[in-house]
């Protein structure tokens, strides 16, 4: 990974800088032995004014590719949907072994284009046009989950704090000073209940992960870690359409419970998850749809403290979206690489303790859920 | 398909009636039956202004995808990349069916935004700010070919007239008028030796395809078509970087060897090949590396008709990008379809007799080659 933050450096510099960082780990892994490589990039167009990403990005990492070669956009789950289609690229036979990098560069002087993009990201001419972009969407999700089943805005609000304290032991994380519930509960407004600590941050940022078939992996690295389970499933668009009832994700459940099956575990044998929080009201939901807690009860689960370190499961370790902030690109493959130390029991002051498996839960819009579940030898 | 021009409707209309055109030609697949789907679209943050377009593309289809979906760009063989990628899905086992729709609306007021985005599909701070763009590139290709092997001018616009001349019979193509020699020869220098009639033109479209595993497909279309080979090669990027020898494609020759040998076929048995003449010489350089003449005689090979119907390969039967267009994301799929009906002998007045075997080659940039070969029961 990349330091997280506002970084002073462009589009290029990031991803050449995580392609150092991710051969640097592994001495055994050179770029002339990879032959496939995927980018992960949601805004290179505007924020970078880059097109093309895939064949640059490998190149500012040294890899050639001679297999399979892409960019894979799925907005904020581009990085898991890029880890799925590796392992897919890998499983077909088309070839070994894939890099990938997710990578954005968000912040940049005019501010603008940023926002331009945020509302791309929606259905420009039914939801943007009106102001329906993310912050109002999860606002109401957040609005209905309190009308229906009593969550405060101080259960809200512990989920940043959870998050933030996490972070202050991620060196690559964007925020790490921890936060009070009294900040959280009076920062400013921005679509209520949610408050500026209750957002995930526009961030630059980039990470990179090497995806290999299993025998390879096995003789390139002393501990790889294992994909057990996948599952995406896309509950529909525009938001406004497919949400009957906004306080519940049936598409989430679905998706949890396929890739639960797949892997043949359960969700009480997940030590850690890295859950996409783009909102605290986010991460209510997930633990409810994954299974970490009955529906209705995520506000006094994380009052508990039964998704913190000594809980049922430990939530977002690195900090998640909310503290390592939200380079939307890198989001999926920083989940991974999250999973990566935790499972080889290399994340230090965050070490998960016994850590033998890791779901990673990313969110594209209000429906969209990308899943990957990891274990270890 | 579409029909491809300068379309008086949005990127939401072209993906809509190409998805409805995909539907419509075979009864026994329904949109509910769909459960992925990718799109292929390199420009539509721009030109569309709609970022994160593959769920809302799936919806505009009436798809809900449940088991993989995602956006594929890879500038002009997003395409083909999408094909493969597929391909890898479905090997995988994520699924068994994918939809897939390239589109493009490139054709607005504004055209500057285009020409942002051509710049944009170069390397930015090291090719596009000195004015590398396309056609530069493929005219230093054409100066080196005739400079090699006396390559003429007169041979280049031979390929466009074949080209315009193949369209007049494909109702869905841009340009269906057919072009004389002379109306090559004295359209408006853009690149020298590079003429407006050796160059592909900008177009509005969207084409659509499904893949499937094998059994599913002979269940639900009469007459289904198979991926016997792929290939995907990267050059190398910046262009600049990797060409000491500008008059030939050593990847793309690479390229079209492993997917021959992954068919079990020789270049003699391919019956026709849609290649991506984006500008006439790379149909040139394309006959060569993929082994349908000997090196340096691609020139004489459009001369004596031998890429021409009765000849030995039939080259862009559609009228390739020269004369249907090239919306970027939506070429590798229009040569999909190509593909589709040839092998099914569909074609009407463009058929070519007998056809058992297809290749389709797609290049992104200089140095990127997408191959499929395709083969019928």
């Amino acid at each position: 990974m990349t330091k997280w933050g506002r970084r002073a450096a462009t589009f290029r510099d990031l991803v050449a800088e995580a392609g150092k960082a991710t051969f640097d780990s592994n001495p055994n892994i050179k770029p002339a032995n990879v032959k496939s490589f995927i980018i992960s990039t949601v805004y290179p167009e505007r924020s970078a004014y880059q097109g093309h990403p895939a064949p640059l990005a490998a190149e500012w990492c040294g890899v050639r590719p001679e297999e399979f070669h892409c960019r894979v956009e799925n907005q904020c789950g581009s990085g898991t949907t890029a880890i799925r289609t590796a392992y897919a690229a890998i499983k077909a036979g088309l070839t070994d072994m894939v890099m990938i990098v997710g990578a954005e560069k968000i912040l940049i002087p005019s501010h603008q284009e940023v926002f331009l993009n945020a509302m791309a990201g929606c259905d420009r001419e039914w939801e943007s046009c009106f102001g329906v972009t993310p912050p109002p969407l999860f606002a109401m999700v957040a609005q209905a989950h309190m009308k229906s089943y009593g969550t405060t805005e101080e259960q809200l609000a512990l989920v940043s704090v959870k998050n933030h304290d996490h972070s202050r032991h991620n060196p690559f994380a964007h925020h790490q000073k921890g936060a009070t519930l009294d900040q959280v509960m009076s920062s400013r407004p921005i679509a209520t209940p949610l408050k500026l600590f209750d957002c995930s941050t526009n961030t630059d940022g980039a990470a990179g992960v090497i995806v290999a078939k299993e025998d390879l992996a096995r003789d390139l690295c002393d501990k790889p870690i294992y994909i057990l389970g996948t599952a995406q499933i896309n509950q529909g668009y525009p938001w406004a359409n497919y949400h009957k009832d906004w306080s519940s994700w049936p598409a989430l459940k679905t998706a949890g419970e396929k890739a639960y099956s797949m892997a043949g575990i359960a969700p009480e044998d997940v030590d850690l998850a890295e859950v996409h929080d783009c909102f605290t009201i986010s991460e209510i939901m997930e633990y409810e749809e994954l299974g970490f807690c009955p529906k209705g009860e995520g506000g006094p689960f994380v009052e508990n403290r039964l998704s913190d370190y000594g809980g049922r499961v430990v939530v977002n370790p690195s900090g998640g979206l909310i503290a390592c902030g939200h380079p939307f690109g890198a989001t999926g493959i920083r989940q991974a690489y999250e999973a990566f130390v935790q499972l080889r029991g290399e994340a230090g002051a965050r070490q998960v303790p016994g850590a033998r498996i890791a779901l990673t839960h990313n969110l594209s819009g209000l429906g969209e859920h990308h899943i990957l579940i990891y274990g270890r030898d």
